[in-house]
């Protein structure tokens, strides 16, 4: 276990955004890793949101024997699901099999996940008192975290693509802890955010210091790039989320920058206002299907790159309607420095193995340079 | 009950937009009205998605009584509902109350609302055969919707408020139809479209048919302005909104244009392609939250009217959060003729009802000229 003092409770940091991407010492040379600094690629990197998921058999397998809770614990494990679809797939990056709730266990929450309801927080924080409750403890002293870095040595030790660690960012683990699971309406949250802003504030804050000091320990555990979720974030309207969650977003990527690797920023539900979430930080603006790839990046403009946006559903659908949704990403990323292929949220349980197989592929051959 | 034939099944028509919108010989003289058509008003008018709801009293009272179909079908009850909210608010319009789904009834299809769960269709549409086994009724044969037209009929002999009548858009009522009720990932809809596109345009011409007899009707009964809600559109992507949904779309606002009154075209989740949505037709463009209302409106063009676009949950606030999440809207309208002031989406259950009645006298108090 890395023995590195957590960082302090941050305060409020400057945006990094726009500085160039220090990616250490020597260009990277895997595709996703380049892709990243918008460096010239042999063939756009591809990687798929949940690629480690109910869709392939032997993760339904492993999983039929081993609790989300468990798997998070033991590295074996969390390393096994992580590589099953780099076995089966040409994939450019793995993505360290992981949840964004753990996190919250140490600062004292009671997580469950309840088959077929998905996660349960039992004592939700709904008051200034439970939010001043909260712990912050150094993620490597925490057991469900420990486990994920220890999952990433021991991938790190069998594959050379990157591995991609991550953590979800404050609004949306707030709303996880507010609301006691997942949300609708995410009425709960917000009324803290109005009703008690200083202490949605220090909510924030506590969040920020919890993901970052989890992201940057996986960093130092080997991760090669990081991804922030932030799955609720198209919940807010443009100006709540400028005035009180991109501060903390900021602040968050600023002492990201320290890990030295690409920072990934992937929000849903966002389309109207992916300025300000690019804004917001991150190296890699992660765009859900909603939107096109061109206009979107367009918008946040082409000197970041960007990461998307098939429909997850689209890979349902035969060949003859995939492949033309495929190649209207691809038209619309021109072969522009900078892409990274991905869906636009996560892969679906029912999604047929080989469609995945024949996407990897094609766009790897179409992208050959 | 009028006798008008119902029209027939439409050939694909040209889209209306742009053309200017004739609203009959005389300047309507209602705020909402002339709002709609982009003219001068005395002040912004307001109206609220789901006004008549949950979060007033009086209306929990009566619905204790009456199930949702039972309200549907009995004309004074739903007259009573849409009349509840104009009494205790200061509004510009009403909206019959009614619900998407009562046309595909008519259709063949089985429908209940189970409490607590929403809509559930017990024979929804998965294949070919079952699309081709749907009807299409006219309206005023359908006892679900003869109720909600004569509803029209005894409100307007009450109100001099334009009233507004209402349907669902193709691609939302085929979601519904196709899912057998509500859905996160529209899988089995997109399957049918991907894997039978022939069967799926079948299916959406029909629901064209339906919607726009119904809709017409309502006009015929009295309604001053017509809404098409689509608020499952914010699940694809914009290539397949363009190719599979925009040119039913484009069919329905055809044939609306011949009710002679204002078409409000709503959708949720679409602030990715707003262009795409304005261009399949209506004169007034329904915006959710997630969107700076400034720059959708740019992104539409200032010769659209728009409506929007409150959080709804920003209701809740306190007067000191809820008073500038009002200002930001009215100030992106920036007082350009054209907006209707609404929220982002439908009102939620838990609304504290002074928060309605201070935020409808605020807008008009701010904006009088």
């Amino acid at each position: 276990m890395p023995t590195d003092a957590a960082p302090p409770i941050h305060p409020m940091q400057p945006s990094a955004v726009g500085a160039p991407l220090d990616l250490g010492q020597a260009e990277p040379t895997s595709r996703l890793l380049r892709a990243c600094g918008r460096l010239a690629v042999d063939a756009t990197p591809i990687w798929l949101m949940r690629q480690a998921g109910r869709y392939m058999p032997e993760y339904r397998a492993l999983r039929e024997q081993h609790s989300m809770l468990e798997v998070v614990q033991a590295p074996e494990l969390a390393a096994e699901i992580t590589l099953q679809p780099l076995r089966a797939f040409d994939l450019d990056a793995g993505i360290i099999f992981a949840d964004l709730l753990p996190p919250l266990v140490g600062m004292g929450l009671s997580l469950d996940y309840e088959k077929g309801h998905g996660p349960v927080i039992h004592n939700p924080v709904r008051t200034p008192a439970d939010v001043d409750r909260l712990g912050v403890p150094p993620a490597d002293e925490q057991p469900l975290l420990a486990g994920t870095l220890e999952a990433i040595r021991l991938v790190k030790a069998e594959v050379d693509v990157p591995i991609i660690g991550f953590a979800g960012a404050p609004w949306t683990l707030a709303s996880y802890a507010v609301e006691g699971g997942g949300s609708k309406n995410h009425e709960r949250t917000k009324g803290l955010m109005y009703h008690e802003p200083a202490a949605f504030k220090r909510l924030m804050e506590k969040l920020v210091t919890v993901s970052s000091d989890f992201l940057l320990a996986q960093a130092r555990a080997g991760a090669d790039a990081l991804q922030v979720f932030d799955s609720w974030a198209g919940a807010l309207s443009p100006a709540d989320y400028v005035r009180f969650v991109a501060p903390h977003l900021r602040a968050l990527f600023g002492r990201l920058k320290a890990a030295g690797v690409p920072l990934i920023h992937f929000s849903t539900g966002t389309a109207g206002f992916v300025e300000e979430v690019a804004e917001a930080g991150g190296d890699v603006v992660g765009l859900d299907w909603r939107q096109p790839l061109d206009r979107a990046w367009r918008r946040i403009g082409f000197d970041r790159a960007v990461m998307g946006n098939l429909d997850p559903v689209a890979l349902h659908a035969p060949w003859r309607e995939l492949k033309p949704a495929v190649d209207d990403v691809l038209d619309r990323a021109a072969g522009r420095p900078g892409h990274v292929f991905n869906l636009g949220h996560g892969i679906l349980p029912g999604t047929p193995v080989d469609h995945v197989r024949r996407v990897v592929d094609y766009v790897h051959e179409r992208t050959a340079r």
